[in-house]
């Protein structure tokens, strides 16, 4: 279990706060995580990683001359959000464009894309690559839908050993994306991890058992099986990894692999070690030729019980940077070249100027600001019923997340009004907010869909009905887009998109804005109350879809209930 | 728990054995641990460290360019033999000297000990330093008894660092002493470990408590409290090492230190940062600046929970040692110099010619043969009772220990018998073997005996009874040396000091041997029976000794039930 601790919130953050005291030599810390201590060449890739915490070494142990030039790094478990990555990226750039790399998950992908986006709107050359080379989170054929687990190792190192040595964005970019293609992990759980203050595993494995193939935050295995000896462990990760094994002679690889025989939290080096033992006899009966492998733990999840074995097959290329010098707080190979002290003087996202806006832009974001203080007090007066809608099939802090979400957009908005903001940037501000203090997926989909509303809106001239129409439904696609979730899946989406098709229908159809949102909130609420008869998509909870039948969806429930709310308070009227 | 293993009884040499696997560039295997896999200058200074398996990385995982040229590995917590430790050195020799450190345990202290002394006899110059900076154990004027925990690494550090610089072996030793001396450890515990395959921890602290400077094997602590937050850890940990600071602007010391904050196990790296976190700012408001300081596993105890601080309060010239380049398994900084690959090619240690002997002492190297076997005998049938007796306060291995010892010993005496082998080389092979097979203490002390015996013995010339007693004097002696204890500390010397006395007094007085013997043998049991009234002293286990009081001692009870067998054996008359 977690035993130590002061402030179980401010956990992630203080162990942060400790890892750059304890290496002032290797990272500095920027708003939403750390950057490169020392400098890089003017011009040159910059790589920047991230995740949640509770995965050490992963994120903010990679930092350094020949792996990463920073992290974003969220709460424990808990995607960063977009602004954290965005201010990162800027403290870390070097003026040769941005590779953000990542494991695939939801809430990851969903923040880093949305960073993606808005650096790419400010003119950055920004690549995303999420890895994903878990063998038991799908079907080989969908390698890239994979999560990413202990690979991520691999294609960081790969990246950010191409953009220590000069490679180009591009180039950067392909053999990234060629080590996770040439990546493959599997992992067996015997116990799960407890999180800081709670009392309780997250979940956990039946005594005597192993879970093959659990992901790291408890996504649900392949199956159990009964507990095996080192040896038969070795034998049954081996011959997960090598069924995927690419054929000898083709496209460089030559039977040389990056092997990584990962320990989750409690599995100690000495047993990681007597499971290496076997591993390596099995690797090389196939042919197959160890490179600097590493063994101990490269990407853990708190105190889990369990263990990972990764392979990259590679190729030349690939060996090459797989080898190369490497200096950072976990990792260190060789000998890196030397750069002076690099000192981000000011907090590069801070310094974020309000855009001038006209005088009926800023009575508009006025009425915003009053809206988003409606949406704060319906979303804390529901918390406690939306986080037990959540708790049957889900990690029960919906409720949390939108009470969270909605008072930090709300102070945002505030903040920006209070500096002269207009409804577009007030709107965009609140996004970032929102995404920001709520974390998870419901946080980044809402973050987007206010700041996509305010992007179709302007500081300078004035809006009418039908452009907040329009923007309204600018947000509905960016939560469609954000998401990829579709009608039907049990999800916010179920009362989005009755609730968009109504707005606009009756809008087109000549009703005024207050009546026709009243009639599409009131299409919503039934829409998410039928989300009851669906069973729940498998998500990171253990619980499986079943069990949440005859519940709806708390996303669609919170959806409808804010916008019954926005309907019911009159401000639409203004 | 220790969960990944095959066979417990190999989990050891199986780790070790992975290990080197994964680490080719780094480490070879010889008997008896592992030497580094590259070169260094002849001539230079060899530094060779070891202990216990179970707390990785000490101790091959220290081994390379900068730190060890050899790590000495024993079992699961108990010290490699003395044969073991020769085998080391002599394939790490550089032909400069050589110091062996270590742990100061009272196994590590003898078999390392017993090693130096036969490498001497060799003609090799070897130093000891025992590291001793648990601050728990001992009071500050006895700083040089204390235990041996973090510290370890500091001391091995300055020391390998010393001798990579080339400095030799009168220079590399005095600074490990002085690393030694300014070196302070402190550790809490909030749980014990498991032994592989033991369904129980081997000790454990009461839920919602922690012990205050529990060693790492379950040695007591100092006091049990409830168990505080992040910061009252800290502060705990801060307290207790900066209460030994020495005076600033004194012998070079100016406020700087090496501050190293160690997980024991299942103490993960987020909260050791958080932690560090406190530690950090409580020591810049003592003045102090951490150099290079380390947070994370550098000195487990398998999967026990908790942590300590180690400072080492640095002059100019242990500063520059501490921060120059390594590169080992699992502690690497900055750019090593380059040195090419040393095959060591052959087993030195199994390269060990057999004298040539007279036909007298290989007749009587054959009755000590007959005498071994009896004590095998002996030793094997009383296994369970005295395994019973050192359950009640120790940690009833005394009798497996005894069982395996003797075996061991009389399979090598038969084995040197065959290769023509005299009563001296016979004797010290038997005793070199019985402390290898046995482990633990008294195997380190009865294998002493032996050799000792041995060496008080010639190839050549005939033995007569004289010869033998005297020869026995010298095994007694080496017993009350290297163990240290004296009568009524319940200890074997509570039986062996009778024995020995009146076995000299009886034949000095005209006794034929075998009569003065059954005397001295009836004087030890009389003694061994006596141990029963005594308090056991607090050693490894945490039951303290008045549990045993009533139940004689088990080393004691062993030694009497020895030399009465010899008695009845009638060997003596030959």
């Amino acid at each position: 279990m977690t035993r130590l601790y002061n402030d179980p919130k401010q956990f992630a953050d203080e162990a942060l706060t400790g890892m750059v005291l304890a290496h002032p030599g290797h990272v500095q810390r920027v708003h939403g995580g750390v950057v490169r201590a020392t400098c890089s060449p003017r011009g040159s890739v910059s790589v920047v990683i991230g995740g949640g915490s509770g995965h050490y070494p992963a994120f903010a142990g990679w930092v350094g001359p020949g792996l990463a030039h920073g992290a974003a790094c969220g709460n424990v478990f808990a995607s960063p959000s977009a602004s954290q990555v965005c201010s990162v990226v800027r403290a870390a750039d070097n003026g040769g464009g941005v590779l953000l790399t990542y494991g695939n998950y939801a809430g990851d992908v969903l923040h880093f894309g949305q960073a993606a986006e808005r650096l790419r709107a400010e003119g950055a050359d920004v690549r995303t690559l999420a890895v994903s080379d878990d063998v038991a989170s799908n079907t080989p054929e969908n390698h890239a839908d994979r999560r990413g687990v202990t690979g991520d190792l691999v294609v960081f190192k790969v990246a950010g050993a191409a953009a220590e040595r000069g490679d180009d964005l591009d180039t950067v970019e392909r053999l990234a994306r060629r080590a996770n293609e040439r990546t493959r992990s599997l992992g067996v759980a015997f116990n799960g991890c407890t999180l800081p203050g709670a009392g309780e595993p997250l979940f956990s494995v039946p005594a005597g058992e192993m879970s093959v193939g659990l992901g790291v935050h408890g996504e649900p295995g392949v199956r159990d099986v009964p507990m095996g000896t080192a040896a038969e462990v070795a034998d049954l990760l081996v011959d997960g990894v090598l069924a995927e094994e690419p054929e000898r002679g083709h496209d460089g690889y030559a039977g040389r692999a990056v092997v990584i025989l990962n320990g989750l939290g409690t599995v100690k080096s000495e047993e990681l070690y007597v499971v290496y033992g076997r591993v390596a006899q099995r690797l090389e009966e196939a042919g197959i030729t160890p490179v600097l492998p590493e063994v101990g733990e490269l990407m853990s999840s708190l105190d889990m019980a369990g263990l990972s074995l990764t392979l990259t097959f590679l190729d030349p290329e690939l060996e090459e940077l797989w080898c190369a010098p490497v200096d950072t707080i976990a990792y260190r190979r060789g000998a890196v070249q030397q750069h002076g002290r690099r000192e981000v003087t000011a907090d590069v996202a801070a310094a974020d100027p309000i855009p001038e806006a006209s005088a009926q832009s800023r009575e508009l974001a006025q009425t915003i600001t009053d809206v988003l203080a409606v949406l704060r007090e319906t979303a804390v007066a529901a918390e406690p019923e939306l986080g037990r809608l959540d708790a049957i099939a889900g990690d029960g802090d919906h409720g949390q997340g939108m009470s969270y979400g909605t008072t930090g957009a709300w102070r945002a908005a505030a903040a920006a009004l209070a500096r002269g903001a207009g409804a577009r940037t007030l709107l965009v501000r609140a996004g970032e907010a929102w995404s920001e203090a709520a974390g998870g997926t419901s946080g980044a989909l809402w973050g987007g869909a206010l700041s996509a509303v305010g992007a179709a809106l302007s500081d300078d001239a004035p809006a009418g009905s039908a452009d907040i129409v329009r923007a309204v439904e600018h947000g509905g696609q960016a939560i469609l887009r954000l998401g990829g979730a579709e009608p039907g899946d049990k999800t916010m989406v179920d009362a989005l998109v009755p609730f968009t098709t109504v707005l606009s229908e009756r809008f087109a159809s000549g009703e005024p804005l207050p009546r026709a949102w009243t009639r599409a909130a009131e299409a919503a609420s039934h829409a998410a109350r039928a989300t009851a008869e669906i069973p729940a998509r498998r998500g990171r909870s253990r619980v499986l879809g079943q069990k949440s039948v005859g519940t709806p969806d708390p996303g669609a429930t919170s959806f409808a209930l804010l916008m019954s709310a926005v309907a019911e308070s009159g401000l639409l009227e203004n």
